[in-house]
């Protein structure tokens, strides 16, 4: 078997057994609370471990994009959430192929969305459920307020071929709490205008944690749980031992002793660092932070008794594991220092 | 002919004649200044442009990757830098084939590179050309001074399958007197040294357009200047109609009258600003500013009298248009609304 010593760098490594602790673990926090898990693929894309996740319990996964979508449905995966608005022709006839062969279901937040899905979709036979998105404070997609939702909602019930399927939002970062108001408040109003809402789905991971048995919400979306990164290291969502995706790479140069260049810049761990400070961290490496990144070029800076070598390889946690996985071709699965199987990255760069 | 209003978003649309103008402009000042043009590959990733690059009168081209060295030469560009400290069995072997094939050129800022190189390349009759690269100020890889550059060199000299080759460097944004000044020191003692220095190579589009005759470098590697994008503008070189490349995106939610959403988020677009505000600009929409990314969604937000609709189709200057290359599949090659050709990203995402 071979060992990542064998490996070229960069590269990314998932530790297996850190990935599936983290599956398991959210898992059982979610069947715990009565919540159900419907995992984000963005932060793999890979087949693999979406069928991992739903064999663990998960009802089904999530994806961003058709494209992301249409890889998932051909390994196999049953149950795919689309919560995004999906527009114009070629993408509405690829939505309508994907629901002849998988439990389907999207979102929308107006009226425009929800033209080009009634025109498309209009067999009262296989209705393809729409939730009503809800900008619940992150600013960026979802209606304004509930009674926007409740428009929505209406528009969606006269309609043939669809049918309402609930609320969705993205809650702003750390502010759960807004967003299980603002759902509460639209349930009822729902409630009141005769329209059941049986299924309100939120996501990101931290928020996950906090969700206990009287939220309102019914499922979750987390998306980077599996392989955790700096970033949710920092909002208290495990440790470092936790992470599962680390960029192997090589120390290239040393030009002075408290500067060292690796061979993973921006093309290898992105320059998304969520708000951290850094672009990365080195594991096993006190004093040794990845201070500076060019396309092909990661600067470390050294403190301390931190050294590095010319020719070590050392391993990256990066800030945002989601989108370095949109990075590469490919991943290698370790146990340790084993490499178990190289799978590629199978919805990697699916655009639309 | 198709016309990109066929095309699915988000998309890349390179304007033909915009870039081919971007590389008769840079070859005319090369020319003008006695200087040799090898262009970076990055920005592109395309052997399309790598030919046009040569037919115009690069003298070859410029890789960062060995990966992407590859792709070049099997697509028959003849004369590949590979400005990189090329370390480890692996790559060295690859260089090995690669310097069989093609006349090829590498750096080195160590002992320990030279090592591996010295030790791979050992033909005193077809031997490996060898630049030291030095630091002049931008605090990347690079030797700190002038003694350590001769040390080097002089250890080049020694070596019987590699030759000392000369100097490179990549400037500090903004500070290409003080790399000349650095250059023509280390030029000077290196002949005091019995060592000529024939080729010194620098890099950057911006300096590039500030050489003149009386500069010590003797090659310039500029690689945005084919495309350009919002931060080569904002340094003066060229306006926003001298672009080449554009993201063309769907609005696909206005949530309110001033925030509008696009399907291009920094999956597309890249979370890399090189320091700009705001991630890339509407083409043609004054008053719109990309404010946000999150992966798949892009935030517009609208001031003044700027309008956009659910639905329309808008394109994006983006900040750094090599790292954007980098995220796409393909290309596709406009002239006006016309798609000309849709090529495949040839060199994308080659890692080592």
């Amino acid at each position: 078997m071979p060992s990542i010593d064998d490996l070229d760098t960069p590269a990314i490594l998932i530790d297996v057994g850190r990935a599936e602790a983290n599956i398991a673990r959210a898992q059982a926090h979610a069947d715990r609370h009565g919540l159900k898990l419907r995992p984000h693929i963005k932060t793999h894309k890979l087949p693999y471990w979406a069928k991992k996740q739903v064999a663990a319990g998960a009802v089904g996964i999530t994806c961003q994009k058709i494209g992301e979508a249409e890889v998932m449905a051909d390994a196999g995966l049953a149950d795919i959430f689309l919560p995004y608005n999906i527009l114009g022709k070629a993408k509405l006839e690829r939505l309508k192929a994907l629901h002849r062969r998988v439990t389907l279901s999207v979102t929308s937040d107006s009226m425009a969305t929800l033209d080009g899905l009634a025109a498309t979709f209009t067999d009262p036979g296989h209705r393809l459920p729409v939730l009503v998105e809800c900008d619940t404070g992150a600013g960026r997609c979802g209606v304004q307020s509930t009674s926007e939702a409740i428009a929505l909602a209406k528009e969606i019930d006269k309609a043939r071929g669809i049918v309402f399927g609930g609320l969705m939002t993205y809650p702003a970062a750390g502010r759960a709490g807004e967003a299980e108001a603002w759902l509460a408040d639209a349930r009822q109003a729902l409630a009141a205008s005769g329209l059941a809402c049986e299924r309100i789905s939120s996501g990101g991971t931290p928020d996950m944690w906090r969700s206990g048995e009287d939220s309102v919400v019914t499922e979750y979306r987390p998306g980077t749980y599996i392989y955790l990164d700096r970033y949710q290291v920092a909002k208290g969502v495990g440790s470092l031992d936790d992470c599962a995706l680390t960029v192997l790479s090589t120390v290239v140069s040393h030009p002075t002793p408290t500067r060292a260049i690796l061979d993973a810049g921006s093309k290898a761990l992105s320059s998304d660092t969520l708000g951290l400070a850094d672009f990365g961290e080195l594991l096993g490496v006190l004093g040794a932070r990845v201070t500076g990144l060019s396309e092909e070029h990661g600067n470390v800076t050294l403190s301390g008794d931190a050294r590095l070598r010319i020719g070590e390889r050392v391993r990256v946690v990066p800030d945002h594991a989601c989108v370095v996985s949109n990075l590469f071709d490919e991943v290698h699965l370790i146990d340790g220092e084993k490499v178990l199987e190289t799978l590629p990255v199978a919805a990697r760069g699916r655009m639309g």
